[in-house]
């Protein structure tokens, strides 16, 4: 059911919201089990909110435009009264959070109820959601396989159909590789857009919130409400010029992945091929960028309390934070000169398009994806298409794949659409048109 | 003699272009050997364009804004067939460069006449110009003094009346120390306003060029052709509001600098007091950046000719690359806050007031000041209130306070005026008053 769908349903009185709410609750309970994507049910505060909202829709009085529908939170937006763990238990002796993050807040403005806290890798640092404290979150569309990350917890809540939204966090492609993987919807803002008061860092100049959701109008009504905007698109979608990322973007990928995007080409009057130079080096300064800032975010807790890291998110914040000096100043004059460049191709193109991940989601009991032939750790590497391009700022949206004949193990694919600062309401407006014709699109998964 | 005057005479033919450039050439190689202040003398190319220009005027044809007016350029700016040694050896190999650098060609293409590169500290790292292979620079005004650094060659040349005007570079105050010490003006202009194509690098990210002269109207013609356009004030200059700025820049003052700012003070209508938080960290957030960014240019080559550097830059540049990234991180952290905050004063405020150094140049023979009642290396504390205005892009124009009775030594003292970014129209406008009154501006070192 659409998000439209349901705040009609409960504002029209015909669906109580405590009811859905319990209900939406139950299911969490009941079937997390299998995937591992919760943390923590708000089932008081969620309760309480549903109640006052079925009573206010009694007395007639108006209510939000998200009125009753229910969310979760990666585990490091801010939610009053709990501590924020940011995956990790080195933050267990925090103090309560005093407010809600101000997305949160701005949603709960609009009536819509966080039901759940969800799972992540340690700090946002990994590509698989491999938590040594809270579980590995697994793919609802095969439960012996990963959900990615490192909002895994985020995206798998959606693709199980458990909750109609989500907000995560996206670094490095925290938000794009998870949704790829287990076949949402998942859009990285344009840098800036929504506000990160509230939000756990983790490397302050790449770090961008957003939404997963199962359908473009789902991404779309969440972000205006956390944004505080419309993004209306008046122009004809049709005369978009939209351009393949080749080069780097065109590596090991599966053969699944090239015939979908194939197909949405086809469907484009007007395309082209693009391709980025140093692509190698601009995901290359993302890393080094990504470590310097979180480790120097960390260092003071890792000299006083290093062991109670996750030993993979420990080793990679110390190597963070003790690079010199001359490899993150190299890293940064690579992304201003890669930024620019970027920007530049906007001139001449509206959207580009590029995969999201090299394949589908890697099997637990093998962690692993190729890359040139060779076996690397998914945990790191899942992001290769995702990193260059969070140097830029620029709004980019996962978008899954349909299931196709040939995909034997019908598992999702994603692709990313990405646009010019500020030009989610273009976006959104292309990826509607081909949600709409059947080219992007995954079922829910099935249980 | 002024610029201006300069010019009329040459124009007029009064004054014949190539006996001035003669007798200016006669007299850097005659009087130079007090100051080395000049590391090559451009003989031919500057005679060569004298005579064109001696022709030009006798046939009538029209000439630039700066007709036969002669400058020197710190020894990092190209000049067109030259190496560029940036005040060092291991560049020795290097081809000649192909062209004059950017604001050289502009000063050109009005007619001014280049004479001679001067000294500096090597690459620019240092407050002193020492050099261990171009030797160290000393003060007109007392040649058992030091000029100041790294422009001190420019500052030196300006002040022993040999050149009416030179460039320098401003990273962490290379052009305001060396103008103070030396008692003439100098320009720390809007970061971005000038072109630094053919200007040696030092540290990308504060790095600045500007003139030495010997009033503000030099300052203004000069900077006026580098920056292709004018800077007029139209409103009273009596109605800025003008801030002395406390707390880290009253410390260790002499009492001669005191009295000096006082008078100005006193001079203008609408005064206050302003303290920036943390300034002190912002000093070290400049000198760990700095290093930082020297040390990653540099990297390469100190791994294969470390030998070739000068022993103290070649320690603080291996210290730069070396530095761990979470302090680099931590300072541009800083930075970024520190340039909000002093950016708002200005909203407040119309012109800061602070002292370019704590007091007189040090003696050769003993290179320290005291700070914090400690002698400490005057190489590398001479900026301790340059540095922390670097951080924020603005103008900062280098004034000398005029001769005091209270002034035993008789040697200069300055004076920096800041402005928001932009604003050289009004910073100048201001000096011109405080300088027509009397208040500003030094003689020329007798000899």
């Amino acid at each position: 059911m659409s998000i439209s769908n349901l705040v009609r349903k409960i504002r029209d009185g015909e669906l109580s919201a405590e009811k859905h709410c319990l209900e939406t609750i139950q299911n969490l309970k009941a079937r997390d089990s299998m995937y591992h994507a919760v943390t923590r049910v708000l089932e008081d505060r969620a309760i309480t909110a549903a109640k006052q909202l079925d009573q206010k829709i009694a007395s007639g009085r108006a209510v939000g435009s998200l009125a009753g529908v229910p969310f979760g939170v990666k585990d490091l937006f801010d939610v009053q009264g709990l501590v924020t763990t940011a995956g990790s238990i080195t933050l267990n002796n925090n103090a309560p959070a005093s407010n809600d993050a101000e997305v949160v807040r701005r949603l709960c403005a609009e009536d819509a109820i966080p039901v759940a806290t969800l799972n992540m890798d340690e700090f946002a640092y990994g590509f698989a959601t491999e938590n040594a404290h809270y579980g590995t979150t697994c793919n609802p569309h095969d439960t012996a396989r990963l959900a990615g990350g490192s909002s895994g917890g985020s995206a798998a809540a959606v693709a199980a159909g458990m909750l109609p939204f989500t907000l995560g966090s996206d670094t490095n492609g925290s938000i794009r590789v998870p949704a790829s993987l287990c076949g949402v919807w998942g859009l990285r803002p344009t840098q800036g857009l929504l506000p990160l008061s509230g939000v756990y860092p983790f490397a302050a100049s790449l770090d961008v919130i957003g939404p997963f959701a199962q359908s473009v109008a789902d991404i779309r009504v969440v972000t205006e409400v956390m944004a505080g905007r419309k993004f209306e698109y008046k122009d004809d979608v049709d005369n978009l010029k939209v351009g393949l990322l080749g080069g780097w973007f065109a590596q090991d990928l599966s053969a699944d992945l090239q015939s979908g995007m194939q197909k949405i080409l086809q469907s484009c009057p007007i395309t082209c091929d693009v391709t980025l130079p140093e692509a190698d080096k601009a995901r290359a300064a993302s890393f080094v960028i990504t470590a310097a800032e979180g480790g120097n975010l960390h260092l003071p807790r890792l000299k006083t309390t290093p062991m109670a890291y996750d030993p993979a998110t420990r080793d990679r914040l110390m190597a963070g934070a003790l690079l010199p000096a001359s490899t993150v100043i190299q890293a940064q004059r690579l992304r201003n000169w890669f930024r620019d460049i970027l920007h530049s191709v906007f001139n001449e193109v509206d959207i580009l398009m590029a995969p999201a991940t090299v394949g589908i989601a890697p099997r637990l009991d093998q962690p692993t994806i190729m890359v040139g032939g060779k076996a690397v750790s998914a945990r790191a590497n899942l992001g290769l298409f995702t990193q260059p391009l969070s140097l830029a700022g620029m709004p980019v949206l996962s978008a899954p794949l349909p299931p196709s004949e040939g995909n034997q193990k019908n598992m999702p694919l994603g692709v990313q659409f990405i646009a010019a600062p500020g030009k989610e309401n273009m976006l959104l407006a292309f990826a509607e048109k081909l949600e709409h014709s059947g080219l992007l699109g995954f079922p829910v998964a099935s249980h």
